[in-house]
């Protein structure tokens, strides 16, 4: 019997290759979609096709010049990303729309490909206040979905799945490593340089390496600079 | 007074043509949005340069390349656009999740500009089909898009304007007739030639075609053959 096909959101980071073992070891013919929207850290692309490659899936990268569409940090050269600053307001990382738009790109792979599943690494635990990150906004997704497209109208519903939505980034670590997930291939860092290098400071870095210790288990990212606390 | 800011989802077809004259005539700053997204009838961009040139605003068109996203015959080459086929079925010429894409790009230009309403020139009465083009699909976007964006968590809420909505085609001509649009200008060909020509047979072209002949109004398309019916 065909596996049912399922489209991943999957940026190459802990969380998304997290989701991809999941949907995997669920049964699902997964196709991890990839965007190139201009983010300094492109070197996360390369992490995405080394985790595709070591899943054998096959990825699709697809170019979305943005443009004047931006105004983040994770784009802009003229803004910085800072260091870690906690999760009392929503950051300057924050790309506008973002989810909404790679959701609605994967919808419409989803729908050329026939899958009736997308899946995302989203968490609203250790999600640094971004407001698409958030339960109620995944469901609204999903309703729009199954207004939205042809496979829909013809009985093929549409779901949205977050598996990592109500996990801490310690209990996501735990469920990879369940799945025999090598985090080491994946890249995280907002900052992260052209060796794939963590910086160890920025809010990603200090989410994940928090994630590792408080799961027990030894963080396999290799940062540029070694932070001592 | 600063006029409010308006994003416009704007092809340079006849029904974004008259809506942008709506929003212009409601007091709004338009800030109208195309997408190069690989469509065959790629004229309709200039169409859309020539319309923004007439009313003074300042086109943003955005490179979308969809790859293997698409599916339609607007866009594969190895599809062709039918004739007009009646709205039985959704038709080949339907984009997977066109305007979930669209919306969720013009949502992150509004958040950039500021722009807490959004204009789409969608129409449920001669609307091909297109399951996209449905009241309930643009309430699920509004719905969608204040709890996706950070403005919308702020306070400001956003707003999808479609005042095509329940129009059909001829209502539609007559609204932009009343605003003085010259429709000379714009293009709805799925097909039209270089030269702008429209074919006079595809669905766009029929609907458009009846429109001005319901509404009483001299249709000033060129078109390529002279369909005598």
């Amino acid at each position: 019997m065909n596996k049912p096909k399922a489209v991943l959101l999957f940026s190459g980071g802990l969380d998304s290759t997290t989701v991809l073992a999941h949907a995997l070891h669920q049964g699902f013919d997964v196709y991890p979609l990839s965007f190139d929207y201009g983010q300094k850290h492109k070197v996360e692309l390369q992490a995405a096709k080394r985790v595709a490659s070591a899943f054998k899936v096959s990825l699709n990268t697809i170019q979305l010049a943005l443009g004047t569409l931006t105004g983040s940090a994770l784009t802009d050269t003229d803004k910085c990303v800072p260091d870690f600053g906690g999760a009392q307001a929503i950051p300057v990382t924050y790309v506008p729309a973002r989810n909404t738009v790679f959701l609605s790109l994967a919808l419409a792979y989803a729908e050329v490909l026939g899958a009736r599943d997308i899946f995302v690494g989203v968490s609203s635990v250790d999600y640094s206040g971004y407001p698409d990150c958030r339960p109620e906004f995944i469901h609204a997704f999903e309703v729009l979905a199954n207004l939205a497209t042809k496979m829909a109208i013809e009985g093929q519903s549409i779901r949205i799945h977050a598996p990592l939505l109500y996990l801490s980034k310690a209990q996501t670590i735990q469920m990879g490593c369940a799945l025999q997930v090598d985090y080491a291939l994946t890249i995280s860092c907002y900052r992260a340089d052209g060796e794939g290098l963590a910086c160890g400071l920025c809010d990603s870095c200090v989410l994940r390496k928090e994630g590792f210790r408080v799961a027990g288990i030894l963080d396999p990212t290799r940062y540029a600079i070694f932070n001592e606390d």
